[in-house]
């Protein structure tokens, strides 16, 4: 078969500054995605992008073609408003779990495809596994029935959607070009656009324990974004969020779980609590459904809509969850007030644990990661106990505790505080 | 095997502007060469070398670890001086044809180790296997032979030379990254080098049917080259040399032998003369040896050692060379003085005739390309005979001459003389 363009010539225009036409962007796309582009290829067009650039109408477009890669999901069948939250990833952020049952409680339905771990951030399908027969893998049609009963549904995304993706993805992960704004912006939304989500709300990490480290580089992702949801008919919003530090008290699978439960059960830390709410807010008002979700944690319909949903997918939400076989406790070096716990440090300590993954096909434990006990601007005295490492592979120990050399800083003054929820784009 | 680097740590450096060091440098170019490091990891790389550049250094160390991954030649039991010539490549460049055999009569050895053509510029193997039984593959220990006996040897690189450069330039020639200085430079050199001539003179090609359309990125090339020939003990000098139009008046494989034969017997076009002699001089120069080239053209002596060369790989000199089984002409559309030929137009129809290869394993046509029958600053009337295109295949010509619309220009008045010789770095 003819091509109607040569790989060379769309990789010369983007390395050479210029704009990607609208055929050039379809054909690259759907010609990598059948194999005719090759990967070193993509690779070189990639490092181009992110070097020179893209402008939004050809991240619109770049994304469109990668929707078109693949099928695309319809929940208007189920004839009730849709919403679904996206973070970029942090440490500690079990969000997701409180979060979808607790809008499910409005009769909002909350398709939520998750994705695995990998590197210093933990994955929400890894810590849903923790708990026993909880599976992952739904076909449409069992996610279609769950979301018309329950109401919420955390499952594994399919291969169907957005493919040309899935491959780039992969691609960008060993060749350094993970960070390219236009890139990461419609590879989250062109999974979201297909998956057929209504509302979209995003969580952009900021901090240490983020992909972006810089306000103003997460700013200009989440306008990215939001611009693409929007023209795509989607009503979308992006709030961005501080991640210097973890969020809540745990990092690790089984320990996060737990973390939600204490949250859905009216408890839990005070930001994860801000956080879960503040993203229900956005999803109840992006999907024009009135509540409040503070009353449905504390009442315990939003516990009441977890368990129903676990049970959907074959999980027990009474069984006790996972414990790591070996502990080893972190203490204060010294007395004053904890002034930073870097969410680096802690993600690499839970991930060298073994809660996390260093390549795809690399097994998790479920019990394993970190335990903090106590919080950014908290007093704290010499030899008091600030952090427990769980594992069940003792010799794990050495090098988490590598990670967090340097990690609790203690000093005689507080730290200035320092909000959550640092702003918010629409 | 454990690895000194990660693949990804080390374009991401590139990526981000720093500059490389020598360990990443050495590891990354064998582990390229092994296997390790993939061939999409290396476009990405060299994609970030092509837009932000590399140091002197970090060139210089590349260079060297390309050579490191091969073999190296070693001239020195010849108990003579040795000399090489390479052009950066355009059309109608037949000059090594001549070249080699004429430095070759004042007792230089001139080891030109040469490749094949691709795209719209003709390859010196091409071009020397129209004459009937010259073979292009010479083993090392022939090689030495015919230099300590002829004195002149024009033969294929065997793969043993820089390996790495061999990989790269394959990769780089599909993934858009060929124009990038550091690559090219490094890419020349560390075969040079490797092949272990005394003396390298560069004929650096400048203007439309060249790689480097730019004069100031082509001395920049050049000066990169000079510099690294003459760190890594070389005598290297390079000239800038005009390629807005074909040298000579052929372009194509047994019709560019045929012009180089006329200038072996003293006659021939007076740029292929000039710029053979001025290249003469600058070999001999470099090697520290006196002669007077033009003289050798003059009395038989250059074209005794050409046929002494030819014999000496299996040709006959004397045998008939291929001609094409079809000709077409292109006349002058109007009377005047003819202002410009662009040699990328002839290149390219050339090249479609069937004298060049769109991929590697194309043949090429001995008998096709383009006989021109005036230069710019001639006088020329309607209807007079500009060009003649050569081919085997007569369905080929609607292509060739829908490449040379707009070439012959014809205007009232003279174009100012342009210099063949533009620069010369030392």
């Amino acid at each position: 078969m003819s091509e109607r363009f040569d790989a060379v010539d769309v990789i010369v225009a983007k390395r050479d500054g210029h704009r990607l036409s609208d055929a050039q962007i379809d054909w690259v796309v759907d010609a990598y995605t059948r194999g005719v582009v090759a990967d070193e290829q993509m690779s070189a067009l990639a490092m181009a992008i992110l070097l020179n650039g893209m402008t939004r109408e050809e991240i619109a477009r770049w994304t469109a073609a990668m929707i078109a890669s693949g099928e695309r999901l319809d929940f208007s069948r189920l004839g009730r408003p849709t919403a679904d939250k996206h973070s970029t990833g942090g440490v500690g952020d079990k969000i997701t779990l409180p979060l979808a049952p607790l809008v499910a409680v409005f009769g909002v339905a909350v398709p939520q495809l998750s994705g695995r771990g990998l590197g210093h951030t933990g994955g929400t399908l890894d810590k849903l596994e923790s708990i026993p027969g909880w599976r992952a893998a739904l076909t449409n049609d069992e996610m279609m029935a769950q979301l018309g009963g329950v109401g919420a549904v955390i499952c594994a995304a399919g291969s169907g959607l957005a493919p040309a993706d899935r491959k780039l993805y992969a691609l960008r992960d060993v060749t350094g070009t993970v960070e390219a704004i236009p890139l990461i912006a419609s590879s989250i939304m062109s999974k979201k656009i297909a998956e057929g989500t209504g509302a979209l709300v995003l969580d952009v990490k900021v901090g240490t324990g983020a992909f972006m480290k810089d306000e103003g580089r997460a700013r200009e992702l989440a306008e990215t974004m939001v611009a693409l949801g929007t023209d795509a008919g989607v009503t979308t919003v992006a709030l961005l969020t501080d991640m210097d530090t973890p969020l809540g008290l745990t990092a690790g699978n089984a320990l996060e779980v737990r973390e939600s439960v204490e949250v859905l059960a009216g408890g839990g830390p005070a930001d994860v609590v801000e956080l879960t709410v503040a993203l229900a807010r956005e999803m109840l008002a992006a999907a024009g459904v009135a509540g409040d979700p503070a009353a449905a944690l504390a009442d315990g319909r939003a516990m009441d809509a977890w368990r129903a949903m676990i049970r959907a997918q074959g999980g027990d939400p009474d069984a006790p969850l996972p414990v790591a076989r070996h502990t080893q406790e972190v203490r204060a070096a010294a007395t004053g007030v904890l002034a930073e716990v870097d969410a680096m440090a802690v993600g690499v300590a839970a991930w060298r644990l073994g809660a996390g993954r260093a390549r795809k096909e690399d097994p998790v434990q479920a019990g394993a990661g970190v335990e903090l006990f106590a919080k950014p601007g908290e007093r704290v005295v010499a030899g008091q106990l600030l952090a427990r490492l769980h594992t069940d592979t003792p010799d794990r120990f050495a090098r988490a505790t590598e990670a967090l050399a340097g990690t609790f800083v203690v000093r005689d003054e507080a730290p200035a505080p320092r909000p959550l929820v640092l702003g918010r784009i629409a």
